[in-house]
């Protein structure tokens, strides 16, 4: 049998306490698995003193990660902090530099400095694993990285933030508003510190830009995300998307395109019945469409204790079998700085907006459009008593620009309340 | 870099033809994903003159795939040639005495002979990789294996025959007979050449077999599957099941229990409005149960020529990379041997039958099932113009060893004309 291998783990939140958990619990499983013994030599946290409900008396504590990351009994460092820069930065780099392998949770510090780390882990030999970073205990990383690797990657979407899902299910289900389910999110520990993340679609570009970078074989590049969080999206908008056949999701979205590479994570209306639709609560899912695969769909848990664990130790188990695969499946060093691309395809588009109640406002609106090229499908303007009134468009198939053109042009003409809602229709 | 992977190709159908295509086309990508070049020196397959729309020009033939097996200039025998026995049983055991890995595409072969296969690769340190041999497309094997390696495995379920789910969904939405759309299914080439593989369920067993092993750390044991195949599915109860809100499935279900390994797959009742019950043609399904990750649903194309030549490039990629994983999770000489238990979990029957138009028939079948302490939540006994009666009858829930007591009690009465058909309803 091969010597053991030895991890250090950095932070014991919820993910770090489970992986510990199913390292303790299921030793013998796991050493038949991988043919060797996986120990833990070391952890770190902020605080050591806190009863986090699993006895770490048996490993060394280190309240430095960077000493935990370059420890000589560490052949691995598990990167459970989170955050793109700091301590999760440091160490990460730290162990990189002192020759050790490293499993990190961690999306933001991928999608951020994922070029670097993979040059440096890759110049040295040594592999970062990250399954834990995209859609919880779905294994679409190795998905992706591997089993699809006969593939060339099309197109590849997803729900990846299980707390915007949660918020937009829930809306629908409860009749309730999104200020009172954010709280609610709060107050259940679904958000993250800084709660932006989660609804204002970071978190989850972040996951869409380092699958991008896998699909396409493009540098990872997330400020090329067209981003849009969930914020604005009021109960009437998921009452009228629901009255068409539609639901709300935070949906990602990530192809190659003639003009370059399209990434976009924004709310959009899907239908109802589709298996996107479909998901509930904080439940995500990954379509990958390949030139020989065509479609695979990958459903699971995003979020939480056990399923995140899941995927660190299958990462772990990866690295204790000896598995050697590129960071982002292929050599960094040849991975292209692709073009960012809009999206060029036109769709459909749900539009709310306020207006002034002046006469002639709705004939500026349904000017602006029509010289942009956009045609109206349905037009409603509600009965009201705001001194404003609510007006919901949805147009025919048109591209981003135009609609662009057109919200600015609407701007100009002084009859606006606010800026407009404007949601894409995908027809998936 | 390193040097080639070089690998024999035996079986030039539609796989063959389609791993052949996509290492050409892509050859690039796939050097540049798995850091060497994979070329293909010798292939073999029945008929040589064959136009397989494919230029094999620049490759050795082989008639006897034995003799491709074993060549030496063959780093990988890739066996896409079918069947648990002759050819390609002789070839992959002459390919691992040899001293080289298998790629192989054949159900048949591991769910019969894995154990073997397993143990022989394992003593010279080489790998057989099988990602094709169940659900097509789906990287559900590498899941099960690596993904979810930090998980112990509590149930495996799903739906795996593509031309069964393609006959059961037509069906349904057309209004046609099994015997017409068997036969249609024929024509389209959808049906193995024994087409009782498929609609016997016996494919389909094989691939639950298979699973079972890995998730569950026991040897293959595809005579302990309760097999029932989908021959005796009428459209009548293709429309009852429909009323009632369901669909009928051709369901594999795997999970250990108190009393030993259960693994069935048998057509089944399964909520319209769930993720199997949706299930349309010839995708598949497969629903992942573990203790660390909940549930994980696979889903994608379970047959045709891209979907599994991707599966098949996708093992040669992992080979190439130079993965180790033992064929079945841990060591061959490691797995146990389970031992077979029936369904002993209640669950409500969907029962049809024929009675003999006499006084006092009915009564007699509803005596049986309240012996046998199964109570009956509706019963159906049609107008008809046979000398028999049609009834139906949905049972509350009741294990399977009291229903077949009752069926056996329903035989001895002699009132019933043929064997009555018994559908468990599964409300997952």
């Amino acid at each position: 049998m091969t010597a053991p291998l030895r991890l250090g783990i950095a932070g014991l939140g919820t993910v770090g306490v489970g992986v510990v958990r199913i390292l303790r619990k299921r030793a013998a499983l796991l050493s038949a698995r991988t043919g060797r013994d996986i120990s833990i030599s070391a952890v770190s946290a902020r605080d050591a003193t806190k009863d986090r409900g699993v006895n770490l008396s048996s490993y060394a504590w280190e309240d430095d990660p960077v000493a935990l990351a370059t420890r000589d009994d560490v052949d691995v460092f598990v990167e459970l902090m989170g955050g793109s820069e700091g301590a999760a930065r440091d160490a990460t780099e730290a162990a990189l530099a002192a020759g050790k392998h490293v499993v990190t949770a961690n999306k933001a510090l991928l999608a951020i400095h994922g070029q670097a780390l993979a040059e440096q882990a890759e110049a040295a030999g040594l592999m970062i694993r990250y399954e834990a970073a995209v859609a919880g205990g779905i294994p679409v990383i190795k998905a992706l990285l591997e089993g699809l690797a006969g593939n060339e990657i099309t197109r590849v979407m997803g729900v990846m933030n299980g707390t915007c899902n949660y918020i937009l299910t829930r809306m629908e289900a409860d009749g309730l508003g999104y200020e009172a389910l954010f709280e609610e999110a709060g107050k259940l520990g679904y958000l993250e510190a800084d709660p932006t993340l989660d609804v204002g679609g970071i978190d989850a570009g972040h996951k869409l830009a380092i699958l991008s970078s896998i699909a396409f074989g493009t540098r990872v590049n997330f400020d090329a995300v067209e981003l849009e969080g969930i914020q604005r999206i009021e109960l009437e908008d998921i009452r009228q998307a629901a009255d068409m056949g539609y639901r709300i999701k935070l949906l990602g979205l990530a192809q190659r395109t003639a003009r370059g590479l399209e990434q976009r994570m924004q709310p959009c209306l899907v239908p109802a019945n589709s298996p996107l639709g479909q998901l509930e609560g904080g439940t995500n899912m990954v379509v990958i469409e390949g030139d020989a695969v065509e479609q695979v769909v990958l459903r699971g848990p995003g979020a939480g204790e056990g399923p995140t664990a899941s995927a660190v130790v299958g990462d772990i188990c990866d690295l204790a079998r000896g598995m050697r695969v590129p960071v982002f499946g292929q050599p960094a060093t040849t991975l292209e700085a692709a073009r960012p691309a809009q999206s060029g395809l036109p769709a459909p588009y749900y539009l709310r907006m306020a207006l002034m109640d002046k006469p002639g406002a709705l004939a500026k609106i349904a000017t602006a459009l029509g010289e942009a090229g956009i045609s109206i499908n349905r037009m409603r303007q509600y009965g009201h008593s705001e001194p404003t009134a609510p007006v919901l468009i949805v147009t025919h198939k048109t591209t981003r620009a135009a609609l662009d053109m057109a919200l600015s042009a609407m701007q100009e003409t002084g009859v606006l309340a606010g800026d407009p809602v404007a949601l894409r229709i995908e027809n998936l």
